[in-house]
């Protein structure tokens, strides 16, 4: 028990009641994290916003940039969505850092066209608001608009081979949500 | 738009507020038809309430059945599992009228061990709570408890062969968000 | 075990060793099945090859027909692609003749953007050669390039909702093959 | 072309004809990889063949664990299967060390309830051969027969976080192999 005493030190869990949908309140150790490293990884939620709108304006011609954000929070908030978020990113740093042995650090290094973890890895991302995301992954993931032509810049010594998988997953999953509750506002 | 017109007339969609979540606004015809169609195939809520309690009871010993039932609610309020619902029920009762070409309707008929899209539907319904519901949908398809094994008896002159799937996969479903829900409230 | 004899007459499966991997012996009921049904809603195996020629000319600058078509046909020697494929043809043509109960026959007939089964089917098709194939099919999906744009024709009368989605995937999964064998052969 | 050089200096690629089906030229340095870590880790194939022997000895009477064995080795040749593999063993060790960053060690030291991560790559591991090995996975997993009750023996000081899942999926993935065989047998 002693151990466990000290994962509650490092995870420092709150007590929250449930169904309490405060947004602080759910905000734990976990989600802050996953924020965190977007940020340091150059990602602004409004980056992930724009390409919400990309892939939506189409279909909803009145779309407001703070309805993409609002849907981008909320796919944030989603734990399954965080724990990807950080693996990911711990994955591209460490790679980054030639802190990997190999074969895993060249794969990751040129991101690899066979090596597919990061796909899988998007995909628990996408899966959250239904299968209707799947084909907005798709196509922004080769469209490469806004940010992700910038994470694709293999120039820049970074490593973002998982990255810019997870930023086109959250817009994914964003647009399914956003298309579920249009449907229901109809 | 006369197009439209005929699909409103069909659907009978009623107009809601986003983010309006009183129960009886966002009970559409998707969600009556799913909630009429378990029914009518003779299951109950509590039946797969069960199920969850049977899954669960060991990670909380203080586990009511109104909580179980609670998430079962919960995750027949997605319209991807309602989707998933009527599709698979519709096919079962195709099979069981005899209104399904061949070899369709033998696969269905015998439940045969190579079709596999009923696991597919099921996994559409599993993974709106994240992968963590995999292991019980898998768990709970082999032991068959309660309404499953009434379900599996082949005797009974019904097929069943999507719908066994189906509740699995709800009940793992609402085992994943109550472990979630548990976990926000430590 | 009566009944299991009328199994067999529907079934006429055929005796075959395994790994007895003559194209002529694997081919079984299920299989035939599944290429009549493309080839009677107006698919042939080059109009598929068509798109994975699309997909990958960039990537394979001497690519040639004929291998495009070898991985179209490798991907429909796949028991659980000519399950997706029946079943989804199946519901597609049952939709055509008014044979389903709604709310399903509307959600098909109108390719309802909020169903979402027919994308599941078709992820159990992009799925068979790994995650690499998720980006073609989302991509493909949306550009809609030769037969895709044929089937997504709303004027013809027929119902293809998920025709269209299944041999996206089939391209797609084409494309994840060759990109697998391109690699080994390097 | 000097960046691919240097690619093929790491990774040490060997030509190889496609469709060349030979063990010795198909082992390319990520299979080796994945199966000499396996083996550092503890496992040995037969440890997984008794896992295969575990789930379907019910359905095949005469099941021989040679059979099993070779089922192993054909799930363990997929290009996507080893990417798993050793993604999810260098976590493990990196957790092991205390390499990661918090809160991803202590969640990974404490196989963690809520993190899913371990899940979602088994999965990329079990679809290879369809969505019927869904099931076995999950069966597996709760009974921990054989290796995975050593694997979970918490007292041991290692972690295998994400190895008692891959472990888990290989053997419902070779099962799922060994089930299309035997029908093709039929």
């Amino acid at each position: 028990m002693q151990h466990k005493g000290k994962e509650q030190k490092n995870l420092v869990k709150k007590k929250e009641k449930v169904n309490n949908m405060t947004f602080e309140n759910t905000t734990d150790i976990v989600e802050k994290t996953a924020r965190q490293w977007l940020k340091d990884r150059g990602i602004s939620l409004m980056d992930i916003a724009d390409l919400v709108y990309f892939l939506q304006k189409r279909y909803h011609p009145d779309l407001k940039m703070e309805t993409c954000l609002y849907n981008v929070e909320k796919v944030l908030a989603k734990r399954e969505v965080q724990n990807a978020i950080i693996t990911g990113i711990h994955l591209d740093t460490l790679a980054e850092k030639g802190q990997l042995e190999e074969p895993l650090l060249t794969m990751l290094r040129t991101d690899e066209g066979l090596y597919g973890v990061d796909e899988v890895l998007a995909f628990s991302i996408v899966n959250v608001y239904g299968s209707i995301g799947f084909t907005n992954y798709g196509y922004i993931d080769k469209m490469k608009p806004g940010i992700l032509k910038k994470l694709n810049n293999k120039t820049s010594g970074r490593c973002h081979t998982f990255l810019d998988d997870i930023i086109g997953a959250i817009a994914a999953a964003a647009s399914s949500r956003l298309a579920h509750q249009a449907k229901d506002a109809e």
